[in-house]
């Protein structure tokens, strides 16, 4: 099996030297860090034990890269448009395409540029962040589950499992549509509001008034969810996140982090397209609206 | 007509000067800025024409006042439960009493405090602030419409009217419910938004996200008037007053420099208050609820 990695930063860096470090065959397209992580390798400080990869496959440009059999993709999603250049030199004809990124409709829209190639959702439950060249650090949790979009190959979609369990990455096979509303529920909500207030997620649970609309805004998630036929989702499920995220560390999401250092927002998948599905099928949700018109807002400011 | 002012401030400050400068008999509640104005006097800076009041009756606290036939109550909404103790020595029998108050509710809480008094509602449409002791800067506008709550005498009502004129302040009769909600098409939205989104009403109206958003707010507010039978709120309403904001000079509401100045902002009948009665009227008002929710927590962070 080879392993292709595009985006390596926090995730995408993350997972595929665990990968490596396990043994696994993995090429890395680099941007930025290319010329350091030739020289110096990638290092991995994380809570549940720091390595370092010293030889590591590293690539300026996909031309440059051998077809893979299955490709991590890590990119933030406001770069997608780039993948039509970017992919093609990676695919055979039975590679698997994993998207590792945050919203709704991705990886429709990836499938659309790409008809034919085998695609996959990965939600990734992880706190981590790249602060320098060639260093990750990998704060708490880890887990990735994998969801099938439109592979055929329901054999190949256990072998990336068993790959990343043996690469000691806690992850499992969900169903698509569950899994990717299940992350809305948390990510629509929490992203945003961290960057409406300038806040972490502990003080917006933590005052009774924005405790109170996180959770109504895990609702309408959840009523947008059900409207679509999506099961599973529901109230019970929210105050599992709402209990989560209280025994969580004081935590900036990544949306937060990019508004911070002045880096363009994920607000399209996050927001305006299942804002969009949502309101088309009849299920407005006013308050995450409200929310997305703020951060729109607020990116504007930002960037001025 | 002997007229008594509680709260000497850009508001109560502006009116009750004018007034004096126009030869009304005009006493004065003053707080900080007692010793200041009993040697010094009051200065208005104006965009109408500055002027100077060196005699002003001016008094520590209420008991020393003469009973008034009109008190103009120019606090902030937030101590309004002062009032109990501060009006009785202003009233006699027939005394009106105008709020010259933003929000919803104010005339209500105090007529049940008391239940004889005839009460009126004073609309100011002014930009003022008072910045220093003594010191009022008018800066444009100055308005204020006066709308009947309790008083049985028209006459009175009337005279007020005319004192206003006499002493150059544009004024008229309006109805109080709509008056108090149309008010609040304008209070609500941008109050709140230019708090949460830290900025002024310009910016808010230059941006295409939080332009449509504000108007949405507005058609909240239209919506739950109209659903309480409050004549003449309509969309139009809404079109004239974003119309309006759009040829303003960039403006900071009073909200907002409550909370840059780190004091307590008037939530609770800006918006608690309509939000608690279009809701039990079964109209509930979900953008301006999630606005009402962030102002709580940015009030409670901003006073730690």
């Amino acid at each position: 099996m080879k392993y292709g990695v595009i985006g390596t930063g926090a995730i995408g860096g993350y997972y595929g030297a665990k990968l490596a470090h396990a043994g696994q065959e993995v090429h890395f397209l680099l941007h930025h860090d290319y010329v350091y992580v030739c020289s110096h390798g990638l290092q991995v400080n994380s809570c549940e034990g720091s390595f370092h990869l010293t030889d590591v496959n590293a690539y300026q440009q996909t031309e440059d890269m051998p077809p893979c059999d299955v490709v991590l993709v890590a990119l933030k999603s406001v770069n997608n448009d780039k993948l039509q250049s970017l992919l093609p030199p990676l695919l055979h004809p039975q590679t698997l395409v994993v998207l590792i990124q945050n919203g709704i409709g991705v990886e429709e829209d990836v499938q659309r540029m790409f008809p034919n190639v085998q695609l996959a959702a990965g939600l990734a439950f992880i706190c981590s962040a790249k602060t320098e060249p060639g260093r990750v650090n990998h704060q708490c949790y880890g887990s990735i589950n994998l969801a099938n979009y439109s592979c055929k190959d329901e054999a190949l979609m256990q072998q990336v499992v068993d790959d990343f369990r043996q690469a000691d990455i806690e992850t499992g096979l969900v169903e698509y549509h569950e899994a990717r509303w299940k992350k809305a529920v948390w990510n629509m909500p929490f992203n945003g509001m961290t960057v409406a207030l300038h806040t972490q997620t502990d003080l917006l649970l933590k005052n009774k008034a924005t405790r109170r609309l996180i959770r109504e805004q895990m609702m309408e998630v959840v009523g947008a969810a059900q409207h679509l036929g999506v099961k599973n989702v529901d109230s019970a499920f929210v105050d599992k996140m709402i209990e989560t995220t209280d025994s969580m560390t004081p935590y900036s999401p990544s949306m937060r982090l990019d508004y911070d250092f002045h880096r363009p927002m994920e607000l399209y998948y996050i927001y305006t397209r299942p804002l969009q599905i949502a309101r088309e099928a009849g299920f407005p949700m006013p308050k995450l609206e409200m929310l997305e018109a703020e951060l729109r807002f607020l990116e504007e400011q930002n960037n001025r």
